[in-house]
């Protein structure tokens, strides 16, 4: 039973990060898991999760592979060029994951409900790539000049409520026509907790899985599924209801372990353990919880800010050689 | 004390209905305000509340005047002709309320920001309106022939973030220019409860009031403010992530009375009355809690259907003869 | 050089009825091709031109098939129901040219830029669809009910300066992957004359083919290229910008030939014949014209309107029986 | 007669540098007009129209004031800051005509339709601008920092056809209500040349006159109808079709007197003057196409970008001190 407890809250995150962090909170050790943190400057903090293991991967409920975390908490403040800063860490920890010779092309796949708010990360992403793939099959690549010379192609999947088809299969169908060396997949995610929403960007060489995402995809979108290495960004931009119940439980659970007129509560449900806990608030949950989402009221700035942010870090990561950015 | 929670309380609906049957569950009686009900059609039901005096308008924490209730089921459900037996029986109810002489002349408001999808009703009403106003004024009304023979012109505020001035004063200031009789001015709203999202149209004659809407206006936009008749139409897209916590806690406490192996934790809690249990939940919601929202996740499409059956709700109100709908 | 100016000519109407309308009014007449005309409402003409032979299809610069085009007036005026008796008609064309046989599958590509008003029209379209094909492939077709019965999937492919990728090569790869058995393509078409602009829908079972549409597809996208047959349904809202040009230059040499002052002008003009006109005035354009359009000013309201009568008249043709529909 | 000819030939541009440079071409010179020009940069070019007397106005066309032209052909090329060089000088430009005093008040206005793509303009750059009018009323302007301390509120109007209201009755009521010191009003532009398409910026303190745009404004947006003083930014997006054909006539007439075989019609053309071809040209135009515009196929990148670069350099000329740019 425990086991399931556990993978029925780790659905709960798309984050690699959050999932290690819960272990952390329960004092349990994970083998198999390597987590690194740098701080690579004032505002944005870097952290590794590297799951090594199979038995890593179970414990973690998430597929073997690297998933890097960039922090920073003034991502969507107003500055004058969407975060260049940002942009150029994430392009670095791209470069790291993307394939290393000098001419692989890439296919950016922007997922999400355009017509949603929060769920229009993806779609906003590819608006403003540097998109070169028909201008380099028409004229060659030394057409554009300094940058921008690896071929760069994008699509717009949709969601299957709009097309009736999988993004898994609108991908795969376009891969096997177009033959892009690797996939970089952007998508919203739904974080655990609200002080990560829209302040975290996560890439991970797994791609996308079942369950993950705003929108909860079904089919896994990875190189296993679409034969080549699928790079995923995500950014947080949704809590899922069941969280915002479950944070203002554990407050409630705080209080009355202090509060004078209410320790007899609290000293008795303090008796539970944490797997109780969570199972008796599942319970509780109304089922129309789980087709809700909950997301900041200015949700529309700060999802204009961040596809920026991401489109030029990717931008960069692919058209620009390491010395034209002055780092 | 016990007027302030309540008052805390009650600005978590927008809808006069929930307020009112909030009383009821307590087994509170309150004068001055009367509810009537009707079902004029198997799938809409449509009630009435009418608060009458200043003590009733107290206890609702609502201002005195008309509030109507549009339900129905199959709101967003798909059909041919946008739930047309909705509109006309929302455009009965707009003819009640609007101006009783024949030619009178209509702004029609769109709250809200049309880059957030559960706030964009009133704006997406607004596109599909039939606006007269500049052809009466340049030809005369004569030339629209038998139908859209009333002057309607309408207005797209935007919201504080993005234009620095208050909805308030951009409709005063328009009003003031324009002269208009009557203003119907169209919202997003919150409900209290998840049952209530995309089914239910609250009409009411005592305008938007301060707190109201997904966008918290700050302002009144009603006759006193504006010196002209105000008819709000709101439609609920969003609850509000408190709700969420306080229906949880509410099928949690349930629980604890019966469970077994909680009944010591759930008998003393139980022991708290209903204001002490609200007063609790307050202070252990997270801040971050107060500027978020919850939303369904199809909430893209549900706003496009209804903004067609409120367009067309008020299209019928406005520009048709009686004899011309056959209901 | 006459047929080089012939088919430079030709390129510049999308509509097989106005290439076939040129003839006429040269008094030459096509072997191959034939042209029927119907009257099919007070305002609504149908007409089919059906290209018989290689022969023909040379001499109209199209492929050999069916053309029908539907003609109505009225047809971005408002009325209640976006047209229907246009959707119906529309409905009717469409299930002669659509597989016979009960439970065929569809594939609906929106083919445009949807950020470019006119050329939105094929986006917009897929918006109002009824997509079928995850509901039948996860419940059967039997819970959708009465109508909605047959799978519907949909793409809207986005334009090349975006994606990188041809449309032809996106539907080529999801239709390998999803197997429909039939596609119906939309696009915004260029026409000749200002006339039939947002007034016509044009609908051939011969695809799309290069050079056509208001982004000037340059690929076919066809029976022959996607490997199943392909409708195309194709509307004009914008001219080409050179068609102004030629139109005000027959109206020059009209009035040249009767205006006293210019008639020395006029009738040395005039010994030109048609060939040499053209060539003319293909010369004195100047470059930029062929990346220009030219579209009224009301196009959003129009593009609007005519998406919703298209949607509308594909999900009768595609979910109901012929005996639901009232004609 | 001539007076006529003139003035229905200068309403085709709305930019004082090609009203004046057509005097130019006629060798035409006009008093109370003068013309400064400088290469502020290498891409980067700077014209400056001043209209001081009212025969020049009449000569011209355009009321007497300011017209300020900044042009730079890559203006529409991609780069990283969204020619922040472009923004800088106009913010200059801004700076010299908005009041010289420390902490005016500014309302912006962004005219112009947001779903017609190359009327979009205006509505776009309001998107971005640093709006901080309600944050200075409720916490003061120190709250915001080093930047953003001037009070700058906006609206977008939309277009009458939307509304059923005149932008100028619109910005009137909500000037009259919020009493900014001056109005800064952005809107898209019809140009005379084609080669001036998206590349032209045109600040004036004349404000927005009638017959102007391409929504072509009925009323006045200046001074006078105000009652405060209007700055208009413009960015010519279409050229009227009837520039197009003109444009082609001159070719055609040029060709004339050269081609042997046409040599005939070309020396009899001749002989009309300037005024008589343009009469006959107006007379052979086709009714529509009074209400058609001619735009580039590429129209929704330049609008996004020429929107940020507009943004940004009012929010320069707002925001910031003359000592925290690095010009």
């Amino acid at each position: 039973m425990m086991k399931e407890v556990r993978n029925m809250y780790q659905v709960r995150t798309d984050l690699a990060l959050e999932a290690r962090e819960k272990f952390e909170e329960d004092n349990v050790e994970i083998k198999g898991v390597r987590l690194d943190e740098e701080q690579v400057a004032p505002d944005i903090h870097i952290s590794s999760v590297v799951i090594e293991t199979e038995n890593g991967a179970k414990a973690m409920g998430k597929p073997k592979g690297n998933y890097v975390t960039l922090e920073a908490k003034n991502m969507t403040e107003e500055d004058e060029g969407y975060h260049r800063e940002i942009s150029i860490q994430l392009s670095k920890i791209l470069k790291r994951l993307l394939p290393q010779n000098k001419d692989f092309t890439t296919l950016v796949v922007g997922l999400g409900n355009r017509a949603v708010t929060p769920d229009s990360l993806g779609p906003r992403v590819v608006d403003n790539l540097c998109i070169t793939r028909h201008i380099i099959k028409e004229f060659g690549k030394y057409v554009i000049g300094d940058s921008c010379h690896k071929s760069v192609s994008s699509i717009v999947p949709g969601v299957m409520a709009q097309t009736g088809i999988e993004s898994m299969e609108i991908v795969r169908g376009i891969t096997k026509e177009t033959a892009p060396d690797v996939i970089i997949a952007v998508d919203a995610l739904a974080a655990r907790s609200t002080k990560r929403l829209n302040r975290t960007i996560q890439i991970t060489d797994t791609g996308i899985n079942p369950g993950s995402g705003v929108g909860n995809h079904r089919h896994a979108l990875n190189n296993e599924s679409i034969g080549i290495p699928v790079i995923a960004i995500g950014i947080p931009t949704v809590v899922d209801a069941a969280t915002i119940v479950i944070d203002t439980m554990n407050n409630l659970l705080d209080a009355m372990s202090q509060a004078e007129q209410l320790q007899r509560i609290g000293s008795s449900y303090k008796q539970l353990d944490m797997m109780e806990k969570y199972e008796l608030v599942r319970e509780l949950l109304t089922p129309q919880l789980n087709t809700l989402f909950v997301t900041p009221k200015d949700v529309d700035e700060a999802v204009k800010r961040l596809s920026f942010t991401v489109s030029e870090g990717i931008n960069i990561a692919l058209q620009k050689e390491e010395e034209q950015i002055h780092l």
